[in-house]
């Protein structure tokens, strides 16, 4: 392609609005354009990129069995109205009527028009196992769509949906779909990991792994293992508890550093006793006001779990996981009680809150119920409780894990693992569904042993627009961004540094013809542009090799430099380009 | 593939609601299954058939230097407002709210998001021309969706958009479309005509052709002449009009066939005459009641044109052609005024209506203002007029060509053609946009000679989904379809008699393997079925070439058939089947 003749529309600023590396990126390369918040045009070099991708994950995909079709992303909302999801999936659905009033959704996923399907066709056990995959746009209108192509309403998803009839089958086909998620991502050049995940509102019974690409920009907190293979993602990440710390807390309750603590009791005879705090509703000026440490201290916080209030207790140190408080209610939505809800429950300004007394259900984090003795809120405006025993003073009869895992916690998977964290852009996710949507959805069929059974499903998904953001957060320098040849819009860019100069212009031209008729795909500079111009764009646009047609093509020679190498442009006869190409791009 | 691994379920029987013949063979030959009216899920196989016609118009499209883009589904309303197309696109526009309350729309087409897009990055004509083109899916609330893939609410579309400083680059980039058209359709095995269009609501200043596949069950009538190329679509073409048919309607009215006609006058002097005409509301009981020809008659329609009543006169053997009409009054919508509308309007009951003292615009057919003398109603419940003289009696300020050319009528461009009408289905379309929505959306540019101007457009659609239906239209017989092969799901179908026998197993596994080897599409028939299940199959979903691996295969030969001949199986050497293969494929 001539450049001379392309839709490449560069910018010399940063658009003002972009945070992410992809974003700012993708905007002054001229690969994309907003329509509205989450809603992008793909310009020709981003459709591009997009289209190799999607040419991986098709090979990928039919090279496990897997056949590609088609669903709509009109749906009748009737079929989520089966499901059960039409009510529970929130305002990320967008629902709309038709001209005769009938309701209709657009998908944010396909499990219910795939599973009413499969309903329909599949009756006998004969029919299984059966992969079916689509590519196709997906539409879910996010409450904070952002950073450009990583967080949108509108994108395009490769969705996979697996059916069988037993469990060996299914995990036959996660495993497939696993290892295609491997060669997919490591095709396109990411550095990723594979992680314990949760199973979130999508549900299903069986396992699921996120596939996340290491990013400073990601949202998802990745933790693993320092010694062994455990990752996993915060969501559902573990730790073991570490038992010195209870010891300590028990140690530092006895200790004299709170005021008023005249007495200086110490054993867990001690009856909670209430001391006056006045203004103190932080963590910090607890700890600060008393000179207790934070893991001394049990933070109450009131939610309304599906609009029923409930109280979850962590350690002062640590931070709740709402995804586990969640899954440990069975409830689909989660929101901080507002003030006036905390006061008529606990009687007390916000700050104040603790178990002593309370009324709602409590979840108790397992850290909590370590606890010798503690520090809480007293349940009255300025005041707090000490020497509360945990079982004692309240009940601990819904203990679980209620927090987030952090760096330095021990291994829940080997002895002697640290785990760290790192930030992950979640690019795919693999699901065993089990017999959720085949149940509700009524999707049986009649076993070899002639009774019926629910089709036993997976899922499975890579959010392809994404893929191609995270590509450019992983490849990209000051300059711009790098593309991994196999995504790359083109191979080559040929850049003559003067068309007036006759010889150079030729040489460039049918350096471009070799090149492409040699099934490199090429991008020939031919703008009437200055040089410092060219050089500019080449390297915000990315391609993978450069070439520079200059004087010294009179002796034959042309400047050849990869985009991704810190390494100086190389001289090399022109003769030997397309060789050297080659070489380049089969690395 | 492996036909027992494949999704493809086939039906016995035709589906009830199936009336075209390619959504009967879709559905019967597991191409497709319906999820909503005008909205379906495409299977592997249907899919695998999309997909090959993807890459013939993407190929086509590129040729012609044409970029891809991929632009959204979701639009915002603001673009529909600034183009004014808002209000004016009707129920077929499927409307919904964000979150947030915003209003967007499911995107038709594009001509908004792609001008608004031009609008922000090109301002010079050096950036011109440039065409953008997308293989996307369309949304439209279609009024009555129907026969399965023709006419879709949901559906896959190619559209292109091309902006040029000039008209000359403009009529340039209509020729490479309207040749790359060609070819697609030509490479997609269809017999077609390329015709001139009407505009209709996508408006436009230029010239537009429709692509027009013919077949029975097309919903539009193309009018071709026998003698030179003219070939337009029903709601554009004209004819010339024949003036003997004045001159006979002049006689037929000075004789006596009229009832009560005692005095037979004869010529123009004679003022219009009420008769009495008791329950005669439709044409056919009047000029049988009368013994006058319809060609004698003044038909007399009141419409509401964008809620605004007219009358239109069109001769009692022509009909109406609402297009024209709507053309002539720059409406966008036109109704027949019920019942009371009429008479309020007329003072008449439905079927007395006539253009003498009407208060109303009239538009009058050209062929009715040659008239010299003739029958209407006399806007009086069961009373008619005759000696009534167009132009005396009533105006004809506003004549035009209001009506449906017929068979036989006389060509408009050459001097002995005879018009012909036959059934086609629209498959692609082109149009020179001009202005339209440059000018609406502020698409300017710096020309060069420094002053700005609105760039000039054209649009250049296919609707692919109905293209895929429109080739079994064309191509398919009692037992199902016949692929052609440039699109067909596999190029053979390779079926072994029994696979019991394990030289006929062994020897099909390799011819397979062959097959596949040499880059051939092989669909494999490893099914546990009886042969006649397995031909009876083969036949429906209609891939272009038959091997049948029978007990012959001890003797090295093998039957080998073309779908689409009426040739009986040949016989022939299984080392051959491969160089048969390509040569049939290469024809």
């Amino acid at each position: 392609m001539k450049q001379s003749k392309t839709f490449v529309p560069t910018l010399r600023e940063v658009p003002a609005d972009a945070e992410a590396i992809s974003h700012q990126w993708l905007v002054k390369g001229g690969f994309i354009r907003q329509v509205s918040a989450g809603i992008y045009s793909l310009l020709p070099l981003g459709r591009s990129v997009l289209r190799h991708i999607e040419a991986i994950i098709r090979e990928e995909m039919e090279h496990t069995g897997a056949q590609e079709v088609l669903l709509p992303a009109l749906q009748p909302a009737d079929l989520w109205h089966q499901s059960g999801r039409y009510d529970v999936y929130g305002q990320e659905l967008i629902r709309l009527d038709d001209r005769n009033g009938r309701d209709f959704v657009l998908g944010p996923t396909h499990e219910e028009v795939i599973t009413s399907l499969i309903e329909q066709e599949i009756n006998s056990y004969r029919k299984l196992p059966v992969t079916l995959f689509q590519l196709q746009t997906k539409f879910r209108d996010e409450r904070r769509p952002r950073s450009g192509l990583l967080r949108c309403r509108e994108f395009l998803m490769k969705d996979a949906y697996s059916f069988a009839a037993n469990w060996e089958d299914l995990d036959h086909t996660y495993t497939a779909m696993y290892d295609a998620y491997h060669r997919i991502f490591e095709r396109c050049g990411l550095t990723f990991r594979a992680v314990l995940a949760d199973a979130g509102a999508i549900g299903g019974e069986g396992g699921t792994h996120e596939f996340m690409a290491i990013a400073e920009s990601g949202e998802d907190t990745v933790v693993t293992c320092d010694t062994c293979g455990y990752a996993a993602n915060l969501e559902k990440a573990t730790s073991v508890l570490d038992s010195s710390a209870a010891a300590k807390g028990a140690e530092a309750s006895s200790g004299s550093g709170i005021p008023g603590d005249s007495a200086a009791a110490s054993d867990q005879e001690d009856v909670p006793e209430k001391f006056h705090t006045p203004g103190m509703k932080s963590i910090e000026e607890l700890i600060h006001g008393l000179g207790i440490g934070a893991d001394q201290y049990i933070k109450t916080l009131i939610f309304a779990a599906d609009g029923n209030p409930v109280a979850v207790l962590v350690r002062g140190d640590h931070s709740i996981n709402e995804t586990k408080v969640l899954n440990q209610l069975s409830a689909i939505t989660l929101e901080l009680a507002d003030e006036e809800t905390v006061k008529s429950i606990t009687g007390a300004a916000c700050g104040f809150a603790g178990p002593v007394g309370l009324r709602i259900p409590v979840l108790v984090d397992a850290a909590v119920a370590m606890m010798s003795a503690a520090v809480t809120g007293a349940n009255e405006t300025d005041y707090h409780l000490r020497h509360v025993v945990p079982g004692r003073d309240f009940s601990t009869e819904q203990v679980g894990d209620f927090r987030n895992v952090q760096a330095g916690q021990r291994c829940p998977c080997c002895p002697s693992g640290v785990l760290q964290t790192v930030r992950g852009i979640e690019i795919g996710h693999v699901f065993k569904l089990g017999t959720k949507y085949s149940d509700s959805m009524g999707a049986t069929f009649m076993n070899a042993g002639g009774s019926e059974q629910s089709v036993i499903m997976g899922c499975y998904g890579i959010g392809v627009t994404r893929l191609l953001a995270t590509i450019i957060e992983q490849h990209h320098d000051e300059q711009g961004m790098i593309w991994p040849a196999a995504v790359a819009p083109y191979h080559v860019h040929l850049i003559p540094v003067s068309l007036q100069d006759s010889v150079q212009k030729e040489a460039a031209e049918r350096l471009y013809a070799e090149l492409s008729e040699a099934g490199i795909r090429v991008l020939l500079d031919d703008r009437d542009e200055r040089m410092g111009v060219k050089l500019k764009d080449a390297d915000l646009i990315g391609l993978p090799i450069r070439i520079v047609v200059g004087k010294a093509i009179s002796d034959g020679l042309v400047e050849l430099k990869e985009r991704g190498s810190k390494d100086a442009a190389e001289r090399v006869g022109a003769d030997q380009a397309i060789a050297l190409v080659r070489e380049i791009l089969a690395k």
